[in-house]
């Protein structure tokens, strides 16, 4: 149970943002433009990054949920299970995987970024923005996963809805979620 | 030296804040929002519980700019130094206290934000909006701290220059640092 009224029934971070629809906004737009706005980085790559940081801070609402975005982003001849069984091994890039381990240091502490990582990650190809853009991912799903868990935020009662989440998700992104947070403001305010 | 080539000499998160003045907006205007925008908290009181955040990550930076902000929006009985030095035996109030025990859980985990935790700061007069606001401005913390650290950006050259800096942010809030941003990238596309 959340630690306060959030007064309405939605899950996760979507609790959140339906009661405070004023930061759910910028809150919103840094996912959408980290997640899906112009980047050499492909979505699924920017949705594993944020799934491997929530799955590191063990949020189980940001893990399942991005998850589930990497998965239905993912190219045909990949398998999301097998890449988090063992990223060293996974079928991915070496850029990737060199930004995964940027994005590892970030999540426990920025000052574990070293010199060492940035220059792996450069030699496999990573520019200067995807550097930056990865550690950003990584700290703002710090942020994202200590918001939803430090609420104490409910999962979702039937996860077997999350894949048509997705399909939405992939669809429309991050910003509609602030629009019907606003709308229930809204309604609420009138009741 | 900061990780990436920034291609400004501003310190701190202002240099990353340059760089990349697309996701400066939504991250600032959180900052505004949380720190300055409407609120039963006083404007110190946000930007204590923003200077102890950055102070248990360890961000030097963020530390030092924020304990300047406070400082310069402390009622004048107060003395920043003596707070910082012995939090529980402070002259704050003791709903602010127990805002600062839950920030710090935040810090160290969501999940370590416990009912009990909840109860002592409801107990001493905290409403759920606070309690809110506590936990997402800690949760924001984590992220700036980490963008800050994770590129290694720089400490401003000259800290003597803060309380002016200070007296800018207090006059003016988090919002003009995008403009300048965005100046700087206009300037920078057209040489």
């Amino acid at each position: 149970m959340p630690h306060i009224d959030l007064g309405n029934d939605q899950p996760g971070i979507r609790s959140l943002f339906y009661y405070r629809p004023e930061t759910a906004q910028p809150m919103s737009e840094l996912a959408e433009i980290l997640l899906r706005g112009p980047s050499a980085l492909e979505r699924w790559e920017r949705e594993l990054i944020a799934t491997h940081v929530s799955g590191l801070n063990e949020c189980r609402f940001c893990t399942t949920t991005h998850a589930a975005f990497t998965a239905a982003q993912l190219p045909a001849d990949l398998d999301l299970d097998v890449i988090r069984a063992d990223l060293a091994a996974a079928p991915i890039s070496d850029k990737l995987k060199a930004l995964l381990d940027i994005a590892a240091a970030v999540q426990r502490d920025g000052r574990q970024v070293t010199p060492e990582l940035v220059a792996a990650a450069r030699t496999a190809g990573a520019t200067d923005l995807e550097i930056h853009d990865t550690v950003l991912i990584a700290a703002a799903f710090c942020m994202y996963n200590r918001y939803v868990d430090g609420l104490a935020t409910t999962m979702p009662d039937d996860l077997g809805l999350l894949a048509e989440r997705a399909k939405v998700l992939v669809a429309e992104g991050y910003l509609p979620t602030v629009a019907a947070a606003r709308a229930h403001q809204a309604q609420a305010a009138r009741a």
